[in-house]
């Protein structure tokens, strides 16, 4: 494709939601997030829709913030409740797709970039080149104390390290050059020592010597995918990954982190479009708008508002069980999530919610704007979006599964594709191929 | 089956090579080991065989011991110059195969207990109950400075570590009940709080407070599989694992360590037969017991004595670039793996074997016994071995692949069934009901 086109998402956790908490409770039938065969069906609609990637979310707790106790996101099943181990997924999707980029969230907080480097390089030679790594800093106190740690690190500290364990990896995934794998059967040389290169890393947060013990991959470096919105998050996010997902619940909003990726990306001197900013949709496609309008009401009538505060307490790092469940919400605090909180804030409070109201709104989709429309409504205004600049593409987040990737797939790509805004084929073999060609 | 029958895993490398280090130097054709399809193809072979698992040995660094220089590993291609991470592989088989047992190895001393509880819990959904973990503590210098510290415990540190990671990671997967997940979608109640239960464990080496995010698997617990020859080691491996893994150059060493398997058995009161012993075979299969020695000559030409001293170097953790490599050796030092490097050392100095010799010996086998026969030959071997009590069954070593296992599983495993000592189907749904049926 010679002009520019939009990227797709989709997104995933390994679990029984999604951004929406109406997902395993779909009335038609049931969700066998558990198995395999789910992740494989998924995976295929998606490439069949000719996505860029999917890619899988993921936290290393269960919620239990709201009232410090785990009752009621494991009742009602929040965004924590369950969330199965990405990685090895990937591998099973390596198996089964050929095209689609397959990515998984790790954090650099509770993970070591030794153990990291090894796991996406893997997948990316299992995949030929498709493996992404959507990088995270982990937020919250439940996950510190299953890695042993007392609270979790301040939000510099987080990037500090941050900072040092990309330096790392990414010394770690140059270790082996390319070509440094000889192969040579017949004389007996496995590869060139010489291509081969100690790290010799030795900093604040990690030490490592290398060199990595896997030879180098179809990209080289996978893709890295960040969601960073704060200034320092933001900076963080140009200045190591190619593909950076926001969550905007208004155009406006949409348009202000798109812009400002594009901003950080010229003051990085980083080239113009090798960042590209995409921004979270929910899609509900019906023959009629108002059929849309009943798919979406549906999935949010199976949203209680008590599993939405927990997942809320859980991004906000806040207990907001002291609050009153009725009375109006002035400002929620904090000390996990800045962007989502201080949006889910001042929603509330532009609209006078109760702590019940912003809990249902933030349980029927973390505050991810939910479209409603035939194909053809919904591709004409993701193309106002692309063409204007708003954004370089969507990260498509499903109210039911594989329902939803399929409704996307099957109707509104086919509109897309007419309007010349998306590709009609896959033209790369690799995931860096998909996004920048 | 009714009467007892013998167990058959296969052992791998996501690299290169195996314990012989012939592998990938196949003169009939390459060997892809960098591809999803290659363990596909394998992993299906050994199933076509019924085997009980498939198995992939790990280490954390490239092997740098010999000379403390990565020359002669990387040049010649030693156990460690590759090895890609094998959980996301189990995730491509749990989506390619249907009935065989999959197995990866993860450190006690550079892993987190809470990490592996997801990983090895995610692959037992994933694949209906086959996951099995093998525990190592990891022995070698080049692991300990890829994780930032500076020398690897002690051999006793890295045992009782490695004590504290089991009683925590059971903790974890015993952390939902079963029944616990409730998936009524009609009333929106996903799990019962009060059959989820927090860990909180305090111990010298760890902290977690639980739960671990991810509801009962199909197997409970995952199969622990163990391989400590050491007499803490050994202690260790029958406390925790059901299937106990030896390398035992002579009949007389693997009658020993099965002994010594019952033995500590009895000795902690754990049921009869519930720690299976396996011992390693590396079959070298063909039409006369010449043809098969000639297979075997083949792949022991392949073998440079250098490779050989790498891997062993890696092993002993000590460097033998001192030593002369043309004088007989007295006497091997380790702190590393100790059972193998005594087995080596005697075996120089009972056959006045030079470095050189013994390094080429290393590298041909690791000292994994090489049997070479028609089918017959070898399944009436290993059935006498069986039947003696001298083993409870095998871990099968391939010199080739899949050629060895292909020859295996098509000529080997039929003979095994005429016996009647190996079974001629699958009769259990998981890798513990493979075990134990």
């Amino acid at each position: 494709m010679s002009s520019r086109h939009m990227n797709l998402a989709g997104f995933l956790i390994a679990g029984p939601v999604a951004h929406s908490h109406a997902l395993w409770r779909n009335p038609s039938h049931e969700v066998p997030f558990l198995t395999t065969e789910y992740y494989v069906e998924v995976a295929r609609k998606l490439e069949q829709g000719k996505f860029d990637l999917i890619f899988f979310a993921d936290r290393l707790a269960i919620a239990d913030r709201y009232g410090n106790d785990k009752e009621v996101g494991i009742r009602h099943g929040d965004q924590d409740s369950t969330r199965m181990d990405p990685v090895p997924i990937l591998g099973a999707l390596a198996a089964t797709t050929r095209h689609i980029g397959l990515g998984a969230t790790r954090s650099t907080t509770y993970d070591q970039p030794y153990h990291l480097a090894r796991e996406f390089r893997t997948i990316d030679h299992l995949s030929n080149g498709r493996a992404a790594w959507n990088v995270v800093t982990s937020m919250n106190d439940g996950e510190a104390m299953n890695f042993g740690v007392e609270s979790h690190l301040s939000h510099d500290q987080r990037y500090d390290r941050a900072e040092e364990f990309m330096e790392l990896i990414f010394k770690l995934w140059d270790s082996w050059e390319e070509g440094a794998l000889r192969l040579d059967r017949g004389k007996g040389i496995y590869a060139d020592p010489a291509k081969v290169h100690y790290v010799n890393h030795d900093g604040a947060y990690f030490k490592s010597r290398g060199p990595l013990n896997i030879p180098a991959g179809p990209q080289g470096r996978p893709v890295i995918i960040q969601a960073g919105a704060s200034d320092r998050g933001r900076a963080f996010a140009v200045k190591w990954a190619e593909v950076i997902f926001n969550i905007s619940p208004t155009r406006e909003h949409m348009k202000r982190s798109t812009l400002g990726v594009r901003e950080e990306t010229e003051r990085l001197k980083r080239p113009a479009g090798s960042c590209k900013s995409l921004t979270a949709i929910m899609p509900f496609v019906g023959r009629t708008r108002e059929e849309a309008q009943e798919k979406r009401d549906l999935a949010n009538s199976l949203v209680d508002p008590m599993v939405g505060l927990s997942t809320l307490a859980a991004h906000s790092n806040v207990d907001l069980s002291m609050l009153d469940l009725d009375a109006p919400v002035e400002q929620l605090q904090s000390s996990g999530t800045q962007s989502l909180i201080a949006m889910a804030s001042r929603i509330a409070k532009d609209n006078s919610l109760s702590l019940r109201e912003i809990g249902r709104k933030y349980g029927e989709s973390v505050l991810v704007p939910q479209l409603c429309g035939t194909a053809g409504q919904i591709a004409d205004e993701l193309a106002d979006i692309f063409t204007s600049g708003d954004a370089d593409g969507f990260v498509v987040s499903p109210a039911f599964l594989p329902d939803s990737f399929a409704e996307f797939a099957d109707g509104v790509v086919p509109e897309l594709q007419r309007l010349g805004v998306f590709r009609k084929d896959y033209t790369a073999a690799t995931l860096r191929g998909h996004l920048h060609t």
